[in-house]
């Protein structure tokens, strides 16, 4: 059997290493377009930070030593022009001396991955707008810097231009994000992101949102970012961040099937429409577990997944990919957010029902040292609590949150199993309730009517026949109430509920929804029938509404300011 | 109704806090013997050793705090002194009057929680012998050491003894560790503690395994511990650490039934064999969720969640207890180490059928600063690979792949599921094949028969009348290799293969198991029949016989020695 991949780095270099571990004696041969296979990508920004100091720890592997372990006939340099279904063959260009050659194959693997979205707008080509998709972009940028540039203008808020920002910001630059949507992240809900973004402000970077660059242009030897907003932004470079599009020219061209988006459609074994072709990682498109939707997911995890799945079918075996959750995390500075399964922008536009919880537990024990409160939002179907996705931001821990949802919602989990998980627990890790087990009893107190929510969303169209009623302390609410609330603390409620009228919708907060739960399972006990707590208090109030109070804007102040309210959400006595 | 709990701790609080927040009207007693409540008694050695500075952190509430938010009428230095099951009352004696009175109860709810065991032994209640359950206890030890303490012999080398071990040792005592079994921290099979111990031993303390204390006495104002093996050490205090007994003498006495370990036999309602007496906690005795066999579990996570469970039916509700996977971390210095599920050793007291795979993979990605090689054991069944337990022991992330592993056997999966997991990546956090994923294609191989390995215990018995063959480097055999094992490096074994005997069997080794893999399957597809390779490499084998090359000794020196191994198992090539 001979098998020929095309692109030999996460997915492709997946599926090559385990053909071979499965069969010793196939032909095996990757054609990579650059100069260099099997790097880790996921680095790049990291060494143009300087965290990653010695650019050799990114290029993990050469044509020589997957020849020596593994007997892999890998060429760079060498371009796939086309596909000839029929012969089973590929038209290959050497590119470095422009010689071209076919190869034969049985089985053939396309791991393309996607490439940076170029905007057609005027001036993307100069030479210092750049990309960063692998190691001659990433040498070019570091080079730039290293050559004294000063000033950066990143376009695109997602991962790798918040990644890409950050990395500049650490050389010194002066970083500007420029994002069209009205939010860093845009994977993530909005209310979810804010933080992340003063964080990102915190450190010096400014954010432009909601708009988007129209042209660039270069004066007095500098560049002009112009955006749709009338701003002009001048940079010594520009780094382009604006999303990936799949690499299906070749697969189009040859007459496979792709789908609505672009992506090369594949089967579960990643079959493409010809049995014969294989398709991984970046360019196909998959289905997503939660929305059932396809999807493209440009990310590590799933493309190394998929090229082992695609040897393993290549090689008989009966291997299904069982498609994507989408989880995801970026390092922000001193921050960390990300998300699995679906988000709520998402379940909107599906108009798949939904419901939704706010927390906002500290990463381990607060009484231990280098915690700090993070952000979980929880997202579940109404009938049977099923998990549908789940959002963490915060400081420390939120990684390990994120793979315990994740492996809750690929587990087929609700939240009434999200009660029983048994996580490890010591004061420097967790919680004796972890953050995961505290959103499972948010969430099922919901389900089971022990727990009636309203949302910053609500504010001010659905409150305002109502009272709403801020049972925080006093220093609390003189420091800033949401507009409107009456004040009774919660210490005061058994004695003064009676100033809260009974005919009217009542609407309790508190500052992360704790003693406003104590304050409703009260009040609703004494008889008060149309009440109901704000979800993520008004914190999440907050990032929903973008006030100026939002408290995640200084990483250090973020932290001091939350003692308060975690010295009174102790063992024994958190929510729920 | 009226409730009264008897002990206001994790279990009793939770109960408590619960009930209120269901019940407004109930009428809720907690009696407390000991002066606090609610305290953070996970907290305790690190108020010891300074890293919590404040006593007052760890006091969370208050009787008052508790009666203004929730109403509870909390009575500490008050202790039960019987139950009258007839009349449903309690007998109480208020401690520092020694009055004595009688509470009524419509339900009541025992949360005694577990006392630390007081071996019989000579001079064992030598005022400087300590033992650390609450904060009175606490203050002692601390006072002690504050009092110029320079010494101390630690009794116990579990969960607790290792956190006063290294408690101790911040505040520069010179600490001895005596333990009775064969390694530190019985609960994790003694290979995977050996990293743990030569850490533990790094930091200077002096570990004692596979001895008792058989007396301690007072010579010249130190105290001089008297060992089963004959030696006596000296120290200015001792701390027992020697395990705990549930406080089930009041529920013996009230008639209620015990299990055969002693703990008050409860129903998965939390209900005793009175209904209208629950139990929670340390105190009784819940089923292993995989051995499904009774268990006595001191651990703060269940407590809790116990007593949410308890009030839930109380008022009505039909939550219930789904037993324990026993998941544990344990904090030592700079490293961690836990598990969840069964252990191999309880597997085998169960002659359950098992199988079990060992790795080596960085908490995340090995270019990425920060991170060191980690080792997982998975323990999964023969006939569908269902997991049976996990242990994990490292430096970073160790605490996220035991949750991760704690819910994936919470949701029953198999090591074919973990296959399939998609974990957040980033390579802060992880690799694109996260450790959890490996420790799946690793097992998933075994099952399906593309990785037949053999064991560290195999040696030299097993191996005796096969070849034993060292894929590794130069280098690394000439450092240290298994005795009698040729050497053929995994680069030459292509063209080499012919100098392995096929008609005996073969035992491949490597560092980790990688190369050995690769080398498997190389020469399993040449047609080599009787072969197989070393579960986790020299690593585990190190570990499992002691040998005194087992290089978790020096955590710093692991890091750097672990780079070459780090270097070869990149993105994408990585095991499986």
């Amino acid at each position: 059997m001979k098998v020929v991949v095309v692109g030999g780095v996460a997915g492709g270099a997946s599926a090559a290493t385990r053909i071979r571990r499965l069969n010793e004696h196939a032909e095996i041969v990757v054609l990579e377009r650059d100069d260099y296979v099997s790097f880790a990508n996921c680095g790049l920004p990291y060494h143009i930070g300087g965290e990653i100091r010695e650019r050799s720890a990114l290029l993990l592997q050469t044509p020589e030593s997957l020849k020596a372990d593994l007997n892999l006939d890998v060429r760079t340099g060498h371009e796939v022009m086309e596909i000839d279904r029929v012969t089973r063959c590929v038209a290959v260009v050497e590119r470095a001396t422009g010689r071209g050659y076919r190869e034969s194959y049985d089985k053939l693997v396309l791991a393309q991955g996607a490439a940076p979205i170029r905007p057609g707008i005027p001036g993307v080509d100069h030479p210092r707008v750049y990309v960063l998709r692998n190691i001659p972009d990433m040498d070019a940028i570091k080079a730039t810097v290293d050559g004294g540039a000063r000033s950066v203008v990143v376009v695109g808020g997602g991962y790798i231009g918040i990644e890409v920002a950050e990395a500049l910001e650490h050389r010194g630059l002066t970083v500007t994000l420029v994002e069209m949507t009205d939010q860093v992240i845009p994977p993530l809900d909005h209310e979810m992101a804010r933080d992340l973004q003063y964080h990102v402000e915190a450190h010096g970077v400014t954010v432009h949102l909601g708009t988007a660059a129209t042209a660039v242009r270069e004066e007095d030897g500098q560049l002009i970012v112009e955006l749709s907003n009338g701003r002009r932004i001048h940079g010594d470079m520009v780094v382009l961040a604006a999303g990936v599009m799949p690499e299906s020219t070749l697969a189009r061209r040859a007459g496979l099937e792709l789908g609505s988006r672009q992506g090369v459609r594949v089967n579960p074994y990643m079959q493409t429409s010809d049995p014969d072709i294989y398709a991984v990682g970046d360019a196909v498109e998959t289905t997503d577990r939660v929305s059932g939707l396809t999807a493209l997911v440009p990310l590590a995890g799933p493309a190394n997944r998929q090229g082992r799945i695609a040897a393993d079918h290549i090689c008989g075996r009966p291997s299904r990919y069982r498609g994507t959750l989408g989880t995801a995390i970026v390092k922000v500075f001193e921050m960390s957010g990300g998300g699995t399964g679906a988000s709520e922008k998402i379940l909107r536009q599906l108009r798949r029902p939904y419901r939704k919880v706010y927390l906002h537990p500290s990463g381990h024990a607060s009484y231990y040292p280098g915690t700090a409160p993070m952000q979980v939002k929880l997202l579940f179907a109404p009938e049977d609590g099923k998990l549908l996705g789940a959002q963490v931001v915060g400081y420390d821990g939120v990684d390990k949150r994120l793979d315990v949802f994740a492996t809750a919602i690929g587990a087929g989990m609700t939240v009434f199993d999200l009660e029983h998980l048994e996580l490890s627990y010591a004061p420097p890790y967790g919680s004796a309730k972890d953050p995961v087990n505290m959103a499972g009893f948010i969430a099922a107190n919901v389900l089971r009517g022990d727990l009636n929510l309203w949302y910053a969303e609500d504010y001010p169209e659905e409150t305002r026949d109502g009272v709403i009623v801020d049972v925080r302390s006093v220093v609390e609410y003189e420091k800033w109430h949401i507009p409107g609330a009456i004040h009774i603390p919660l210490r005061q409620l058994r004695q003064r509920h009676d100033e809260i009228p009974r005919e009217a919708p009542v609407f309790l907060y508190c500052r992360v929804g704790f003693r406003s739960y104590l304050a409703y399972r009260m009040l609703v006990q004494l008889g008060f029938e149309q009440i109901s707590t704000l979800a993520g208090g008004s914190k999440t109030f907050m990032s929903y509404h973008r006030t100026e109070l939002s408290d995640g804007r200084p990483g250090v102040s973020f932290v001091a300011y939350a003692e308060e309210e975690l010295a009174r959400t102790p063992q024994g006595l958190e929510h729920a």
